[in-house]
């Protein structure tokens, strides 16, 4: 399937041809399921997956598509040891037109790509990964929804199989998607938790790719936020309390900022952010609005604090491809519930809704957009 | 099985009963390996394999011994998405008097009881878990080497297997117990890259804990150190470049300190360095000795540049189950190499081997030790 740079370098002979989305094998199920009409987010899969194995032998083999079950793991496979695993996610959407179109997929393969060079996985070629992805959509278009705005999520994911315990560059691995019911994730405003004991991500570390050691370690803190009555934690960095995400979210502050402009702003991307594709293009979107000022800076808690006090908080939303965009109510933080009772202007602005509107208008076809890639 | 402290306390209504290890099932193998000679470490695994299931309804399954071989896992299991997964590392030795011995395993069920409550997986009881281990170790215990210092390594694993997508505490999980030749892990003294680019573990983090995702982000990192010719990384901390770890070792210096006094030194136990069974028996055991200071402190790569300068580092080494005792050469720091050439005084302790001779007496049952457990 996927070409390997490594090997195309000269610095090791190929010992099979590279293969291609065109060679693709498909074994069809038997017997498809029933699809459930209302799900939580990621519970029920479609009827079939996509795979491919690597060696360091052979390289790449052969993509297969076949129907949804287990997989078969040794059990010293090195992403069940060591977490050498990434994830992507992304989302196929049926317009109005009844085409299906996935939203700004290449950055989702491009951050693939980065995420598999720094958990020392094979490269891959991305435009290949996304035509066998592009397949696996098509066996299973009846699963994304055809009424509303309901759609499917797609989670491509990528472990290392190497079957033996040496901490160490895996010399196996498996590429797979899966594809599920994307339901809803977050029905209501949110409200966070934000204590510095706990750190999701720090400079030299992996916060900036989707690697899955970047989530395991953030369960008992959500546990605590619940315990706060919070449904997710928003993680600080440094003895400033800088705000990074929250959960698993990209963060946005609309605002009257320090110097009394109106801004749109987000924290940049120095290593311990994820670059979110959602993050990206509210960023894109609202630089071509130009209706305010639009940030990648860093933003504190005392300044979060400060201007909750002088109602300048418009708006505080996350932004992902599982959770879409959501607005934050409220904050505990210092034991104290930081919210709309501190300032009057928390609900009166909606930027929030607009970008959710104009990105609809461009997954479902409904507005032209080079955001969008038919299926 | 295990006893589940929540279902315990009432919180929940236990639907089965306890399981204990007494009634593990046991499934023997009708087609045992051949077992090679020498082998790297981790690669030859023996013919059985320990695992016991957990879900969140029926609490603890029956432990079941089973032969080895692949686990059958959903595509969307939580290890392998989000790294929620933790492993331990023990080994059994074969005494003189031919009985097999443990080494101090209530740290690892203890150290392992801690790792699974910071992944948000199930409590389990941990004589129980031994008492299983004990018996998985009796079944082959063949494996365990007969002549000189060999050893068997046991390798307990617990995964999250929720076969869903969403963040959270997983309602599945499977424990299970594999066991390999533990070969040699290095063979020489090692060569350590120390650069301040990439972190390991940060307060607020997983480092003290066992968990998969502490490992998988680390791979980069040691091949970088290999375009050095180094084997490992010295992971620094901070803006002063504290000495944490050394790819997954504890690290010492044995050294003339600032103040002029021999001490034995290790990093403290301050949220980001992993509590090693092997470090707490060196400190243990030097303690005892009381031939010099034995301190837990801060060690900074200033303060070790300083000691080589003036001839007053004695030796350094790391340790860890895996690798036992492994001595320092030299560390590649700020583009130069700190060795034996900058001290002469590098070489002429041997602190590491006396360690290592005290540890292998009390393994192999040459002198009594209340360290050791016996199967």
């Amino acid at each position: 399937m996927f070409s390997d740079p490594e090997r195309l370098s000269g610095r090791r002979q190929p010992q099979v041809e590279i293969r291609h989305a065109a060679d693709l094998v498909v074994q069809l199920s038997t017997s498809l399921q029933r699809k459930p009409d209302v799900v939580d987010f990621g519970t029920v899969f479609t009827d079939h997956m996509l795979s491919v194995e690597w060696n360091a032998n052979g390289g790449w083999q052969t993509p297969l598509i076949r129907p949804f079950g287990d997989l078969s793991l040794h059990p010293a496979c090195s992403a069940l040891h060591y977490a050498v695993e990434l994830f992507e996610g992304l989302k196929v959407y049926r317009g109005d037109d009844k085409r299906l179109r996935l939203f700004r997929p290449l950055l989702n393969m491009e951050r693939m790509s980065k995420s598999a060079k720094r958990a020392c996985l094979p490269a891959f070629d991305q435009s290949e990964l996304l035509g066998c992805i592009k397949r696996l959509i098509e066996i299973d278009q009846d699963w994304v929804p055809h009424l509303g705005s309901g759609c499917l999520y797609i989670r491509p994911t990528f472990i290392g199989t190497e079957p033996s315990l040496g901490v160490k560059k895996p010399n196996r691995a498996l590429l797979y998607v899966i594809m599920c019911q994307a339901g809803s994730y977050f029905n209501t405003e949110l409200s966070l938790w934000a204590d510095p004991k706990y750190t999701r991500a720090w400079k030299g570390g992996t916060g900036d790719c989707k690697m899955g050691g970047n989530y395991g370690g953030t369960l008992f803190a959500q546990q605590e936020a619940g315990s706060y009555d919070c449904q997710q934690v928003l993680w600080l960095y440094g003895e400033d309390h800088q705000i990074t995400e929250g959960g698993t979210m990209n963060i946005f502050l609309h605002w009257i900022n320090e110097d009394g402009d109106e801004e749109l702003a987000t924290p940049p991307l120095d290593g311990i952010i994820l670059p979110g594709v959602t993050r990206q293009s509210i960023l894109d979107l609202a630089r071509k609005w130009d209706e305010f000022k639009v940030s990648e800076r860093y933003l504190t808690m005392g300044q979060l604090c400060s201007a909750l006090k002088q109602q300048r908080l418009k708006e505080m939303f996350g932004s992902g491809t599982a959770c879409r965009i959501c607005r934050i109510g409220s904050i505990v933080y210092e034991e104290k519930v930081q919210n709309s009772q501190n300032s009057s202007s928390w609900d009166k602005s909606l930027s929030s809704n607009l970008l959710r509107i104009n990105f609809a208008l461009f997954q479902h076809g409904r507005s032209p957009s080079d955001w969008t890639y038919l299926v």
